[in-house]
């Protein structure tokens, strides 16, 4: 056994027992996230959806966010991310957004769907043209919209991200 | 036109000048949204991710977070969800845990990849087998994951979500 699966073991682990004392104080849904850098934890995450009335509040975006704030920065290079469920399709694209190096995670999405979490729909969902998804989307006034982008483009002082 | 178009203008309108006013104030990235129910904006929001160091601060999750917030619940049941630009992966995931009934926005995932947001690149890469993707994602201890929805399938106080 390498020394990184041992620190994985112990990462995804903590994960786990954040989902499951998260059930046991009734504070969320049975989700927790860890994210580690160079061997320190930078921030830890619990589902938070039903006790702040945030559909956003998944283990991972509440670890990301805190993980970010920390370093002052909204990018997780060099970061690995410990989930005890495969991340969502919100939670992988923030993933992708503040880039930590790799992710590691204990249960399925199919798991998730087996205790009631719509992952697995929601997966299924983004992989459909848009005209047959179950919540309708139009498209209206981009020429205007553009506008915004030009001046955007135009910016001298921007931050890119 | 409709007096639903005429309203649709209306707010994606509004959506395109928060992304314009965002831009002008360099609090960040060109993007909008406004959220309406009944006739009333419940929340606007625009795009903190430099400003805030928050990777998910997309001016959608910010408009939902608010209009939850402001509705004290996790669901936005009945409301309109409008957007200067096609909610990237995130938000468009967000937007399915939140449920709004609809979706109108402006610009394209190309219209955003071309002001240089990665929207499109990360629209690929969710589509693409995991192993193939550019984040390296692995599983671990999946049956000690398991406990804790096992946990949350015998709560009985659970909240669903």
């Amino acid at each position: 056994m390498t020394t990184d699966t041992t620190q994985d073991e112990k990462y995804i682990r903590r994960a786990v027992e954040l989902a499951t004392a998260n059930v046991t104080t009734k504070a969320g849904g049975p989700f927790g996230c860890v994210i580690v850098k160079d061997g320190t934890v930078l921030a830890e995450g619990e589902n938070r959806v039903t006790g702040t009335s945030d559909p956003t509040a998944h283990a991972e975006i509440v670890a990301i966010r805190r993980a970010c704030g920390r370093l002052g920065t909204h990018q997780l290079d060099g970061a690995v991310l410990y989930s005890s469920t495969l991340p969502c399709p919100m939670c992988l694209a923030a993933i992708y957004w503040a880039r930590p190096e790799r992710v590691v995670y204990a249960c399925t999405a199919e798991d998730a769907a087996a205790a009631g979490f719509d992952d697995a729909l929601i997966y299924d969902e983004l992989a459909k043209p848009m005209a047959q998804r179950q919540i309708p989307m139009s498209q209206l006034l981009r020429d205007e919209g553009l506008a915004s982008f030009e001046l955007w483009k135009r910016s001298l002082e921007r931050v890119h991200y």
